[in-house]
């Protein structure tokens, strides 16, 4: 059996056709076109799921279902999405409208929670009994499975680990409370952190170019051993140590994944942050999670959207 | 089928031969004398449990099995608790000494985490698909139950929530790290503020005995309507509340239950609470946790354990 998963973000919609054990067999993508509304932007999502499975060569026997992760979360009573900013979505009922063109049973879940599932299925937590999968991109998502399912909670609300708050009275965040874990580790944050650090010290080479603009410029400062990006990079992996001790401290995952933006920097973040962790974790004695660059790259929601509908 | 509970603390052992229900048929108890070592107190746990069920008229033929809920954890792969701080013990193995007495299968976890299932069983969470237990006492402790079964992590050291950093560079704690919920939290917490409060505030009924020795007194002035402790209190459930969305955007229970000694403070807390709450939730549009106040009290280590053994 085969499974469609779409990845349907801001700027593209991505549909892959997907065997069972992961692999992407066949892919297409197309603008998102946001302004258009809702409907539209469904049909093509339909349309694009048709056009892969024609594609490779298949027809709707061959397929499963359909699953699709978003960048928002469905309301499980309703089967409708209540909102999605990033889409300018509110109470679209998704389910509804795929099946109009579709006949097939269809799945919707938080992007970075289908991206989690991807990785413990064809990515660096296969196997794992459990796994936590983060993304450090404009803000930090999060996915968490638990005995090889994805886990969002009694009312779906659950792995918003972005807004886990690690600072209280700290740095304003988007949803409106304060000292959320992504205002200090996501790329925003880091840029953000690069710009203050480069006003603070005119002699950096964060001031090479003009106001800094990517978390990688500040990476790469401090992989040069820029002292103020170095300073930088210092705090940034002790908040990201910080969320992660956090996590191990609630759901003790046999893995922790890594990926987004940020991740493209590697060893050279990761080590760091496993150096931090290890002097932080509660219960020195005992194991606990691996930290690990996640593998699966942008494949990763169309593997795990895909994978939502085979489970 | 019977099962016996062990409620394991530093000041007594209680155990309880308990149904299938979570009702307590017989219960007993003895100092735990902690200094006579493992030994000594792992056999008396041992004839406590025999005990009980002799006490009851039944005999092992009809108890199912033996669990054990103690201030520390099992490490799963050994069967040995690694360390529990509260007892002085060091890499104790607890099943195979208990085995050497009662021929049952022993069971072992958390305190907190027994007493969450039992509330999930027989309190305020019972059939809940998940829910979080918190005991707000000399610490804060947390038990995770997820579709009926305490949920301890991959390697038995999740749901640790009192050690869940919500100020990065807080206040110190014990387990070494700064800024951990129960520094903000747990009765201690609420003493150490009252006392800050007495001391800048000359005129406030905080004074009135003295120093401030328990959280009662703190609550009580505050529903006394003294401006000082009213501050303190208002803090107090911020922080309070601060974790609670930290607890939903996480992982998303059903039910939070709320117990140990702060909780006595009843609707008076949790009223404030839920209040705050609602305006820090991440999806306002979507249902989310009721909090509520545990129920089952000193019995729930008795009843939480025993039901271990069920499960």
């Amino acid at each position: 059996m085969y499974y469609v998963g779409i990845d349907l973000g801001g700027t593209n919609i991505k549909a892959g056709l997907v065997d069972e054990q992961g692999q992407i067999i066949e892919k297409a993508s197309v603008p998102t076109l946001v302004e258009r509304g809702h409907e539209a932007v469904i049909e093509d999502m339909a349309k694009l799921s048709l056009q892969v499975i024609e594609k490779a060569g298949k027809t709707l026997d061959d397929v499963g279902g359909v699953g699709i992760g978003l960048p928002g979360v469905l309301d499980p009573r309703t089967g409708r999405v209540p909102f999605c900013t990033n889409l300018g979505w509110h109470d679209v009922p998704v389910i509804e409208l795929m099946r109009k063109v579709i006949d097939k049973p269809i799945y919707v879940d938080n992007d970075a929670t289908v991206a989690a599932l991807a990785e413990n299925v064809a990515g660096v937590s296969a196997g794992a009994r459990s796994s936590v999968f983060l993304t450090l991109g404009t803000g930090v998502g999060g996915g968490i499975v638990i005995g090889g399912k994805v886990y969002s909670g009694s009312n779906g609300v659950g792995s918003e680990l972005g807004h886990m708050i690690v600072m209280i009275d700290g740095e304003p965040c988007t949803c409106g409370n304060r000292g959320c874990w992504e205002r200090y580790t996501s790329a925003t944050a880091l840029i953000r952190m690069g710009r203050e650090a480069a006003k603070a010290h005119p002699e950096s080479i964060l001031n090479a170019d003009g106001e800094v603009t990517g978390a990688k410029q500040v990476m790469d400062a401090a992989k040069a051993g820029d002292p103020a990006a170095c300073e930088v990079f210092d705090k940034y992996t002790t908040y990201l140590a910080t969320g992660l001790v956090n996590i191990i401290n609630f759901i003790d995952p046999e893995i922790i994944a890594i990926g987004g933006g940020v991740s493209a920097a590697g060893e050279f973040l990761i080590q760091p942050v496993r150096e931090k962790l290890a002097k932080m974790i509660f219960y020195k004695a005992m194991p606990y999670a691996r930290v690990e660059l996640a593998t699966l790259g942008n494949d990763a929601g169309i593997i795990g959207a895909a994978m939502l509908a085979r489970n």
